[in-house]
């Protein structure tokens, strides 16, 4: 008869018994096909209730230890000849996480979005009324493109403030522009040879890179990229960010676009993904128009995202796509499910089309023009004309500081680094074998206090030379 | 001498302008090099000031239409020699969006989760929270991971709920369970061969066949997937459910698991992908332990989701990635933007470590035990027991119903859908050539209102023979 002390240890009575028993059959000493004693005989030997003993029997079957034979009783299974070992203790065992960022005191090329710059306020009464307003829907799972409510708002936003003219069912929502470069490649084919800008953001080599896609690098002079490298290189697809250009600022010249859409049109499979991140804070005038606004030939993939425009706490992006990859996405990928919760979506539907969206924008190009005037003054008050001449480029929340100095950009990034302040060059955006120094710093003002660039540049400005 | 009619029409004058002088470039009329008129003088011509005509060459410039020429004036830029013709009308243009589903009357097998079962008053006092005490961390990029108060309060929850003892440096957040399957394959391999159960859910053959892998279906006994199948078709990686399978509701016994982890282990690369996504449902007695408890050798990948056992309006799932894994994705891919919001993550955290989703889950399971125990009493009130056996197995929203008939599976799902209803059988889930009727039909009250049942029984019983 089966004999355990169920007096130690705590839990439930019935969960100890279900412990013992079932280590008993882990470790084999109670070998398969073992009978083990009725519910009434067991529970005379331990003096304890049938019913804690049922339990326990129960959770046993369920779990496949033990099973019963109807009027015949209960048997040990067969668990197989498994090597029963101790799980390593998780809570102990380390993954090596990503390095933790040095404490910085100052970084010249944060891009952060303003901290408090995110209207909290108008979200929250927005998130209240979704949730109270909107109960059903919320429950409702959400068409893998988004829910109509948002693509509405997007397709108005884009009108107005894009000068586009596409149909809500044209737009696909996701959460970030990452997970749509992924969705994009499943779209577009993982046999296509993808080009990105170089210099330009690295992510985008390690999103390719990652998805196993081939990627070459077309090169830039000073309106974009080049399209005459599109050709030598093979390219199908030219992901590009032609209103504001990260890292030069570079605005592509309508010249240059009606090349590239012409490149584009010259062969079938041949895409431009417009990457439109930054074209909100345009500084002056009407924003340039996007590439897109001048395809006619469904050559396009318009890209945004709210992460920058908003906040980083809004995690959604969103493509346009022309109509004939519109509906192969549906026809292939329509089974995805929408990646951002309803919530959020009906929330930022609402943000958008009572104008909060745009007010914001306005608020922002505003806030940011008054900053920048700040920055660039700071900058001419430590900084001769000799010293520093900086590139401005009308858009955009960055610009480069041209520094007139003989020092490699490398030992200028490591003396700053020694001050726990990072400073990014143009060329650590430049993919190749031998990258010049240009001297070329970039400046994100973002997220900058004047006030503490002021000071970094009184104790620091000597390290440049 | 440019001349413009800038009388008519909506929107500032000077854009009125700028639009004028592009058309013209565009059209042809003003060549590429022609010099234009200075500031003053087309101002003069025009009648208006000479702000308004350099708000319009700074536009004109910024697009890359026109340039200048320091001292020398205005001259128009080379446009290329594209054809410019109009963007047809996207908001008539037409995507073809996927078939509404048409509206049901009722649905046998919907997998919506009850409306009105989300904690949204709790939900919303934790957002107000998180507004306004985490304002700052809000506006942090989250790790790639996810943020640590989430993943720390997921390990919690693992630890208590499923006896799991993991890091929360192995947890990874993710917008939904298709955006981590995407992940696992980057991180596994394209190059891999996946296996899924059959039947099993159609979706997980989409998510494969979509992302361009190879995969493979391994059949099901009583005790689940079948471990020779794994063999014979060469799989590296199996996918399954083995807590509660769907569609048969299979719960893994303990010796096909040890058998399942036995195989995983004769081979380097081979891993299991144990999908936990209903657990939280069990009906009685403790939960059975996760595949991944029993696994020693760092083999099983568990994941789980919150918009099945919370809300579809929280897109959050997570992977628990074995440790080796872990650092192997913080290698590659580590780089990868989280796809969940910070304000998300931080409610969601909070919903978790002060015991709100473990009271959500215990009020959940009693109230679908109730709702259970109804609508088998309905079942039981309607069909004699020689109509219908209703098959339970002890865990999760949804049984079986084996109807005693002759007529074929899909002749009666075609005299329900004659009725607005809709009803699937296990066979719908069934991949093959040639699939015997079983007559299992599947019910999910989940979100079934027991009253609509008995209705929908009474009226369309006869349909089933």
């Amino acid at each position: 008869m089966l004999t355990y002390d169920l007096t130690s240890g705590s839990g439930p009575l019935y969960e100890k018994l279900y412990r013992s028993i079932k280590e008993d059959i882990r470790s084999g000493v109670l070998e398969s096909g073992t009978k083990i004693p009725s519910k009434r005989a067991l529970a005379g030997n331990l003096g304890i209730s049938t019913v804690t003993v049922e339990n326990a029997y129960e959770q046993l079957i369920s779990e496949g230890y033990i099973f019963t034979s109807p009027r015949r009783g209960y048997y040990v299974s067969d668990i197989g000849s498994a090597k029963i070992t101790k799980q390593e203790d998780g809570r102990r065992a380390k993954v090596k996480m990503p390095a933790r960022e040095q404490e910085l005191v100052f970084d010249f090329s944060s891009n952060r979005t303003e901290n408090g710059a995110f209207p909290f306020s108008v979200w929250a009464k927005l998130m209240r009324e979704t949730i109270s307003e909107r109960e059903k829907e919320l429950m409702e799972v959400s068409p893998s493109g988004g829910v109509g409510p948002l693509r509405e708002a997007i397709a108005d936003h884009l009108a107005s403030f894009r000068g586009m003219n596409v149909s809500p069912d044209q737009i696909i929502v996701g959460a970030g522009t990452e997970y749509l470069y992924g969705m994009l490649i499943r779209l577009l084919g993982e046999d296509r040879i993808y080009c990105v800008e170089n210099p330009g953001y690295k992510k985008l080599q390690q999103v390719y890179e990652s998805s196993h896609v081939r990627y070459v690098l077309a090169g830039m002079d000073s309106g974009g990229i080049l399209v005459d490298d599109l050709v030598r290189l093979g390219a199908d697809i030219a992901h590009i960010s032609p209103t504001h250009h990260f890292p030069t600022g570079i605005t592509m010249p309508a010249g240059r676009r009606y090349e590239l859409l012409a490149w584009a049109m010259e062969k079938k499979g041949r895409y431009i993904i417009e990457d439109d991140y930054d074209s909100e804070f345009r500084r002056s005038g009407r924003p340039v128009p996007p590439l897109q606004s001048m395809d006619s030939g469904g050559k396009v993939i318009y890209m945004n995202t709210f992460s920058k425009s908003l906040s980083a706490t809004i995690r959604i992006s969103y493509m346009v796509l022309p109509i004939a990859l519109a509906n192969e996405y549906y026809r292939r990928l329509g089974f995805s499910s929408c990646t951002v919760s309803t919530f959020e979506q009906y929330t930022l539907a609402a943000f958008i089309s009572r104008g909060h969206f745009e007010k914001h924008i306005n608020r922002m190009r505003l806030y940011y023009e008054r900053k920048r005037r700040t920055i660039l003054a700071v900058i001419r008050e430590c900084f001769s004309k000799d010293e520093c001449t900086v590139i401005e480029n009308d858009s955009g929340l960055h610009f480069l500081m041209k520094i007139n100095t003989s020092v490699p950009d490398r030992e200028v990034k490591e003396r700053f680094g020694r001050e726990k302040i990072r400073i990014a060059t143009i060329t650590d955006y430049e993919t190749g074998t031998e990258i010049a120094d240009k001297h070329l710093f970039i400046l994100n003002y973002s997220s900058m206090d004047p006030e503490r660039l002021r000071e970094v540049l009184i104790r620091c400005k000597k390290l440049f030379f």
